[in-house]
């Protein structure tokens, strides 16, 4: 998995468990894009202070991940029901079920969980 | 929600972040399901220990989800994938589907999600 991805992934399930200025760093560099320099700025701390709190910050998250298993269990679920809504788009088209009400809401209900 | 299954999720998803003795008197109390006294006496310590010990893990498994809500987004979750199910089992008898191998498989993948 693409790092970016892994860490905002992590960061969404167990974020609440950093500290406010760990959850900062990971923030202003993941999720806003800032630089390392940017960041030392708006802390005022050296960019060599800041690199090493992102390093220490992804570990703990790591950590977490580690014990808890719960973003594995996310995607797993997560890849099992795009394989139902994929069978289900199949079947839909070859069975020419579209108009069914219900199955419309079936098809919708699943993509509520996948957003 | 009835407080053992409620203790049972929360102990599901975060114990691995207690420590040994705090898994130890949940798993003895709630999973397999001794007296306080029984469990006093396996660790040795008084049964009010015991109940101090329990309610300081409840706690913190609380806290836990009171931080992450990850336990209530699973549960959520759950709830609208068995609406999918009721939902597709209605159709599947409404509309003659069951033969159709596609839509069987679509039928067991959701239930191997729920389990």
């Amino acid at each position: 998995m693409d790092k970016i991805l892994e860490i905002t992934l992590l960061y969404d399930f167990y974020g609440e468990l950093l500290t406010q200025k760990q959850k900062s760093v990971i923030e202003l560099y993941y999720l806003d894009d800032l630089s390392l320099n940017e960041i030392a700025n708006a802390h005022n701390i050296t960019r060599q202070a800041v690199l090493d709190m992102i390093k220490r910050t992804e570990k703990i998250l790591m950590q977490y991940e580690l014990k808890l298993k719960l973003v594995d269990k996310f995607l797993k679920q997560k890849d099992k029901l795009k394989e139902v809504a994929d069978k289900l788009d199949y079947v839909i088209e070859e069975y020419h079920l579209g108009d069914i009400k219900d199955v419309s809401l079936i098809r919708e209900t699943i993509n509520s969980i996948l957003d």
